[in-house]
């Protein structure tokens, strides 16, 4: 990773003074002071987040797993990748990925393999979510939600999936990051590392 | 759009109450309590925003137009397509795009087309982010950014973008879902309806 270079510091901006804003059951809101570039100041506001994984599970038979869950702050139920908050914001991120999987649809994997990351919300939040591939899956027949946690297990192949990126049935972030991997997966243009792995 | 169905009843939640828990420079957040599928109840809290627009400007030669700039919550100069807010929540969409591409990178487009549509972060904000292609460019050689902004354009192939998304030198949400998007269109597996714009 490059991004910082040397000669970005027309770019840069530096923390001058850190205030918390509010700290709810979810989000965790903090105001800074910052140095611009040119020497001025400024203000910046944003969610401090515990990180995240999403998982892109390939059945045998080339289908992927979805869920369908409705999403309170866009009040719609969204088609989307399984997904969760890394606990306590420490978990190992694959640890997460199985846990999620596992929790959320009852499948286990039997390899796995780190896709990339990506960054929902750059302009106020430090959320960072890592993209996991898993296949090898079975169906252990058991979920086990969480508190408040309502959602639907579906299938589809890659092709439907990405029909519904186009036809703007899928309008998730990080579903949509996940479908420009996949696509690039399959086609062979990108490669992944897939690690053989105990049972989750 | 079909993704609130009749028999969607054992998935969505109902405002009960709704409180705003701050409002600052940037962010405006609220918690309410749902009432769940279940007929138990949560809170959902979120940040409401006014909606924003995303470029993929596509210049005669084949490149696109590309930002650098420091992002304070992720800490880092990120590489991602010219974006920005409405403004006041209620400009039109494609008069926003042209406007944050004449801004942000002095270019206009005597074409542009909507692409779709992404959610950065449904777990807890309202924000929907329209896609928008631009082609045709020129460059008028005057950008006027807003007050406390710094980014530098750069230009880039639609390969070299690719590469960068699959190494990780791209991670932007909003920028992986406009790859998505370039690489189908590029490929003529999507098609856009591309209409002929006066000058910005």
């Amino acid at each position: 990773m490059d991004e910082i270079r040397g000669d970005d510091a027309h770019l840069i901006e530096h923390r001058l003074d850190s205030q918390e804003l509010f700290k709810g059951k979810l989000l965790h809101a903090w105001r800074d002071t910052v140095t611009l570039p040119d020497g001025g100041t400024a203000t910046r506001e944003y969610i401090v987040h515990p990180g995240a994984v999403v998982i892109v599970p390939i059945l045998d038979d080339g289908r992927v797993l979805l869920e369908r869950q409705f999403r309170y702050p866009v009040q719609q139920v969204m088609i989307e990748f399984p997904a969760g908050k890394l606990d306590n914001g420490s978990e190992d991120r694959l640890a997460c990925a199985k846990r999620e999987l596992l929790e959320e649809t009852g499948y286990t994997a039997r390899e796995w393999a780190h896709a990339g990351e990506l960054r929902p919300v750059i302009a106020y939040s430090t959320e960072i979510i890592d993209i996991w591939f898993a296949r090898g899956l079975t169906d252990g027949g058991k979920r086990s939600l969480d508190a408040g946690e309502f959602l639907d297990v579906m299938l589809a192949t890659p092709q439907e999936l990405l029909d519904w990126c186009r036809d703007g049935k899928v309008t998730d972030a990080k579903t949509l990051s996940c479908a420009l991997w996949l696509q690039n997966v399959l086609a062979g243009s990108w490669q992944l590392d897939w690690q053989a792995q105990s049972a989750a």
